[in-house]
């Protein structure tokens, strides 16, 4: 393992945070609010300790695979756990563990709270809290490579796989750091248009960016403790169309862009998403008009098309309680928020492309079954998926279900933790998405502190895919059994 | 597809079950019980018409997989059909589509019932019911291999590995009749040895072989309303002790008896089983302990290992209300009842050799990426597992959390349909388990028309795990398709 090259990463994520803080500084000095304290104390202390890592010599330039998965995890546990610190010194969040699960929440984009009140927040405070989601929106390595490649081209690569969210990395551009900038470009224009669209509907500059972060980002994160309940139905409308634009992979805007409209709209993906959300928003209304949840079918379909998109893109915004909902529409909010929207999107989730790479392959093993000597081939949008995507794809789902079962178990420990709540509650963070049901629905504060820890794995490990996180806990777990053993030999020392 | 040779094997296993139905006809007459005409009735019909499909002239003596698969699912399909008539007719279940929930789930020794009160059948339409257990838990294709081979050998293999339950067939010997006459035989010693275990506690003849053909089956259905719970703690015991036989493979016994014992103990599988059940048990114990469920830990004791030895191997008895468990015990069943077993024992479930080997394979798999260029080998009962095996392992781990899903959301249209009523009613019946949750906690009476389907479907697909069901729905489902589109334009031609 190159220690020194991974510290020196490390060093420079710090770096970047300590500059991402002088945001909420400024702020804070403009509205004369006390907290730019905390947030200068946060800046220096992480600037320091960043400057001092990046300095260290290091004379190999190269990461292996097994280092660049380490790094990324390592690097999204730094950058949360710095960011936590201002939340936390400022007494917002009393406890520092709360705190992390905030950021943590933030800069997975996941957009569960751990806040009972979020409106307590200053001016400054709120903006750094949710200007990270859109940090975390399009991966802070995808960041760090478009504006300074430190490591080597083969490492970039290896941290670009172990954050790129989808089956396969499309490459817009030959380089890495060009195909970045492009997104970064992307990303920037569709957020300014949002902030633009909620401003002319009269919202302030500043409430505008907040709710565009969180949903570029589709992130979730409210300044309201009423999510998006308080803002007018125009405006509302305004965030669905913008958060299914974030759930769209960037790749295809580029293609638009450059006169490849045909194409885009083409793509297999985009049509899977556009179906998804179209039958699951006809299923929805029909199931919520049954039970006339709402006064008006207008009204239903408004807050149906909403919270779809919401649940789709896992962005996790909502503007009614789900829980009044009948068992079917509920289910279904279960079931899709497993699958998330495009790859190379700014969503959690499995990914739909993953999802229907799964069923069609599904379907043509049991053809295969059938007739053991035909040849099958499964063709994703228009192209022969490779056996290894597959195999990785169904290798992905399995484990993804594993890990579920085991924070299923850890979390039924809580005293809070009946079947629906500890369910919903493991959904929404591994799915990074921040739509709760029942016990789920609302801040995460009433959990015990091992739920918290298991939740916080869980949205790392829907944010990254999995893989980075595994390994980090693997290199954190093997030296802790050994620190363990060590431990229990200590306690039998004293006892003799 | 052969389809005379299909009706020819169909027609046989018709005119075996008139002959099973003998049985309870004797016992009817016995008992001066007035049912007798009603198992008359059925052994007549049963019997003419299976004579006359049986009859058939057929030149071509061999199926192929399709056809193998085909018929299995239509055997099992039928044998329910022809089982639920008497039951039926004579006014115990007035629902047709009922009675047939209650002998699919018998011979998909799943042990849910549809019945509010078992306790008005008679003594021979008990029998009757709880008999479908036994003929079910080998497997009829077993029995009907076992007894007479009517298709060629090739057939048979078709036939075999469609029901056969795990991953791979096992040989005990190189002939499959023989094989499957030697399951038979420990079988039935089994039973015996169980029956007399039973009587000598006071229990009488008849009751103690219905618990004895619900044990061995891994079953579940009572005589009594209250499960076991009626018993002594010692008649528990032996049902425990059961339970536990029941659920190793069958053909383990035959090499203990060959004299091969250490080879048979240090069977990996077994191992596994062993550890499954002696870790969940002190979990359960010290869970329930905690919250004080139960006056003595002498009495959790007994009630746990009771309930975790039928809720592993699948049998579903009860001796207590588990929905005063804590949260952590019942999330513990609800993943327990996913995993079942042994391969090649009577139970269902998804086999803990499946369990195993993708564990171990997720494990290796996860090490491949960290290391790409390391040769991994998956190593499960100390020999090397086949790839194509690992592939059919996690596409049938994928397949199963799909059709899970698509359970789940039909049932959820069901009034009754809440989460975990639905989880827990699709776990229990896709595991062929029979312990129940919550809403699922009880008789399935109260369940919407299309969730008994689903849970019917499901205890097909649980049983002969996933492929014949599918395959035999698939062919309904597409002449269902044309008949649709036939219908649609009926009502089009009438409308204008």
């Amino acid at each position: 393992m190159n220690k020194k090259l991974i510290l020196k990463v490390i060093g420079l994520i710090m770096m970047i945070e300590a500059a991402l803080l002088v945001v909420p500084l400024l702020l804070a000095l403009f509205y004369h609010e006390h907290d730019w304290i905390y947030f200068l104390y946060t800046i220096i202390g992480s600037g320091v300790i960043g400057f001092v890592l990046y300095s260290l010599r290091c004379k190999k330039k190269t990461l292996h695979a097994q280092d660049g998965y380490f790094t990324v995890g390592l690097a999204w546990v730094v950058l949360a756990a710095v960011a936590a610190v201002p939340l936390c010194v400022s007494g917002y969040i009393p406890s520092y563990l709360d705190a992390i699960f905030e950021t943590v929440s933030g800069f997975t984009t996941s957009g569960v709270t751990i806040m009972d009140d979020v409106e307590i927040l200053s001016y400054s405070m709120q903006f750094w809290r949710i200007m990270t989601h859109w940090v975390g929106g399009m991966g802070i390595l995808v960041f760090m490579l478009a504006i300074s490649p430190v490591a080597g081209g083969g490492s970039a690569i290896h941290m670009l796989r172990a954050e790129s969210p989808g089956p396969t990395t499309e490459k817009i551009s030959p380089r890495i750091s060009t195909t970045a900038r492009y997104l970064y470009l992307i990303y920037i224009i569709l957020t300014v248009l949002q902030v633009i669209c909620l401003m002319i509907t009269g919202l302030s500059a500043y409430h505008s960016t907040l709710i565009a972060f969180g949903t570029m980002a589709t992130g979730g994160f409210s300044y309201s403790n009423a999510s998006l309940a308080m803002l007018t139905v125009g405006q509302r409308n305004i965030v669905t169309v913008f958060m299914l634009l974030a759930g769209v992979n960037f790749a295809l805007y580029f293609l638009a862009v450059t006169g490849k409209i045909k194409d885009a709209i083409k793509n297999e993906e985009f049509l899977w998403y556009a179906a998804i959300y179209v039958i699951g928003c006809v299923a929805m209304t029909i199931s919520v008009c049954v039970r006339h949840v709402y006064d008006t079918v207008g009204d239903a379909i408004h807050r149906v098309t909403f919270t779809m998109a919401a649940l789709i893109t896992t962005t996790g915004y909502s503007c009614t309680n789900v829980d009044l909902w009948p068992w079917f529409a509920k289910h279904l909010i279960l079931l899709l928020m497993f699958f998330g929207a495009c790859a190379g999107s700014t969503a959690g989730g499995i990914k739909v492309s993953r999802v229907g790479i799964m069923i069609k392959s599904l379907r043509d093993s049991l053809h295969n079954l059938i007739h053991p000597r035909s040849v099958n081939r499964v063709r994703f949008n228009y192209k022969e998926v490779p056996h290894d995507v597959i195999r990785s794809v169904r290798f992905y789902f399995c484990l993804f279900i594993v890990l579920y079962a085991i924070s299923m178990v850890i979390v039924s420990l809580d005293p809070k933790g009946d079947f629906i709540t500890a369910f919903a509650a493991v959904d929404t963070t591994i799915g990074n998405n921040g739509i709760g049901l029942e016990g789920a629905n609302g801040p995460f504060s009433g959990f015990a502190w091992y739920s918290k820890v298991v939740f916080i794995i869980d949205m790392l490990i829907g944010r990254l895919e999995i893989f980075p996180v595994i390994i980090l806990l693997n290199s954190i777990i093997t030296p802790a059994k050994n620190a363990g053993r060590a431990v229990i030999k200590e306690i039998r020392r004293h006892r003799v």
